[in-house]
């Protein structure tokens, strides 16, 4: 098969990342004869410095031609501490989700067996946690109107969500959670907000279009708890934008996998791949970042975009492998031990494939 | 001393939790020669039965003339899964925070020493964790005006912040700090709201007026991560109100005492102090839920509205030496050993003050 992907390596450790999901996606389509096509684009804070914008509108053009856009990160602390900086990397991501219709982000919290004692919790706790977050994307407080009034003394962020764009999607929680163990959780603040009473009555009256799916409904706080509690008592949650944005980072780190995770956003034209951590910005050029999240997030392409399991198998398979054998980058090696540059890390997945 | 505190035991396990809470507060003021009057009020489910609304004017007054107010927990279930309920017991409770003038709730997290292993997560992660959240209580996406259009099909709930309400929140954060080890976190999410971008820019201008404390400027999402990564990194968080609701709970359980938590409302007229845990509908009346964060939140309550620290030390020691000898209920119980029911931890304790 042939693959027209649009590379979008952005800011920070991006390139570097990204590099290393080339390499091992090269191999892995030289093995089972396809051929790559890479369209590298600008965005984020590298896309600003070249072009005053975030997401221009070549780069839109080129990922909605691509059968897949393949993302490393965005995001630059010159940016961060100036709160009325007029175009910040981050509306270019915004700006992508919305034009590519992302509306749902899949991000997956599963656990590592050798990793599992370099989580900050009790591998009692967390063995067999394997859970996905559908967190809707495109709506919510990111995208209602926002600004200023009264000489800047009073700021507003409106949180929107319609019927329709909860419908949509639940119904992915929905239909994903009768792949895995028919067990969805509704995550909302019911008790406090008017969205959130929408989600809720609108996932009930879904309810009996899936009758084998059995549906919980928990308060975000309450999730905030349990998720640190007992991970592996859950499986599909669904939840809104800024809420998904809380927990999935919250769940990231307690699969004792940090910097490992990958996702997937989904919608109405190309889909998108991208590690859930950021740009790092302190180890930007220093060849140490963890290249696993975003290799693994190839691998949900090879599966999810272009239907090839077998291709998805042996990115993690050999991913697998080098845990095992401890080729790994510094935020992952025990005290003492060799560790790996990013760099060398693709090197040895490509060799081992 | 002579007090008057008004006792708004609400919904759940609240009455059998604030009956301890009494038991404790009674017997350390006749220890130390104080008179203290409790004028019970209806708020919660329970007020909403009585009398139809869960905040009533008349538990009002009473919470207006007291010199505190204990407050147990509310909530009902036969609320939660019915989005569309015209009067629900959180409504009490946004109310009594409103009007009462709120606006800053403090929720320390911290560990006993003896129940550290407790926590989900590992005890080098977690020892000397103290800190304190400074959440807003009054504003934000709580109180914005909230509603449906299009014939119900299109929800939305109003964020909103003026530079006043910031600026309060924020100088008992600093003046916090002052008192700790002058640190200061601001918890936003300004690369996305611009209500953040307002938090910011406001607290940033209020750095020169404490320049002994370092402040520091995380996004929520950052927040999440790290609180369960390394809790013990974190001094003084101040942060908007729906970002506290979240991570004060999820803070709440790496303590590894969880149930343990107290809290204080403080603002415009009488102080409020109260668990942060909910009304645990479950337990109620198996006079098995645990009363320490009550009655911790009564050592608060003696410290910070009465100034009488010796009396809250007194009920911390004991506390401390309850925890000490297991005298505990059954969720802080190694498994197999002895249990102590709700009344009978109150009881040992005002035995042992
Ligand atoms: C960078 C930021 C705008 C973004 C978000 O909040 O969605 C990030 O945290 C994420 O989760 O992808
Ligand atoms: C019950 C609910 C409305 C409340 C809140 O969200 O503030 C609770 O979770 C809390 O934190 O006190």
């Amino acid at each position: 098969m042939k693959f027209n992907i649009a590379l979008l390596a952005g800011d920070g450790i991006g390139p570097e990342v990204i590099n290393e999901a080339v390499k091992v996606s090269d191999a892995i389509a030289k093995k089972f004869n396809h051929e790559i096509t890479w369209t590298p684009a600008l965005t984020g804070a590298c896309a600003i410095d070249a072009v005053g914008v975030p997401y221009p509108d070549e780069t839109h053009e080129i990922c909605m031609k691509a059968d897949a856009v393949l993302f490393g990160a965005i995001g630059h602390p010159k940016y961060d501490n100036d709160p009325s900086a007029p175009v910040r990397p981050e509306q270019g991501l915004l700006l992508m989700r919305k034009k590519l219709g992302l509306f749902a982000n899949v991000r997956p919290t599963f656990t590592f067996p050798s990793l599992i004692d370099n989580s900050p919790l009790k591998r009692e706790r967390i063995e067999g946690t394997d859970l996905v977050f559908l967190r809707e994307l495109t709506g919510g407080i990111y995208f209602g109107e926002k600004g200023r009034r009264d000489d800047g003394e009073t700021a507003f962020d409106n949180c929107v969500y319609t019927r329709a764009e909860v419908q949509r999607l639940a119904k992915k929680g929905f239909e994903l959670a009768m792949t895995r163990s028919k067990k969805l959780c509704c995550v909302d603040k019911a008790n406090v907000l008017e969205t959130s009473r929408l989600w809720r009555e609108t996932v009930q009256a879904m309810e009996k279009d899936y009758p084998e799916v059995t549906v919980s409904y928990e308060f975000v706080d309450a999730v905030a708890m349990r998720l640190v509690q007992w991970p592996n008592s859950y499986d599909v949650l669904i939840t809104e934008n800024l809420f998904g944005d809380i927990l999935t980072d919250e769940a990231s780190v307690i699969s004792g996998s940090m910097g490992l995770m990958p996702s997937a956003s989904v919608g109405e034209h190309t889909s998108l791949y991208e590690p859930i951590h950021g740009s790092y910005p302190q180890a930007t050029g220093l060849n140490i970042a963890n290249p696993l999240a975003t290799i693994l997030s190839a691998a949900m392409m090879f599966e999810d975009a272009f239907g090839l399991k077998a291709e998805a198998e042996a990115i993690r398979a050999v991913v697998n492998k080098s845990l095992e054998q401890g080729v790994v980058t510094e935020d992952l090696a025990p005290k003492g031990s060799k560790t790996y540059k990013t760099s060398e890390v693709g090197d040895w997945l490509v060799a081992n494939l």
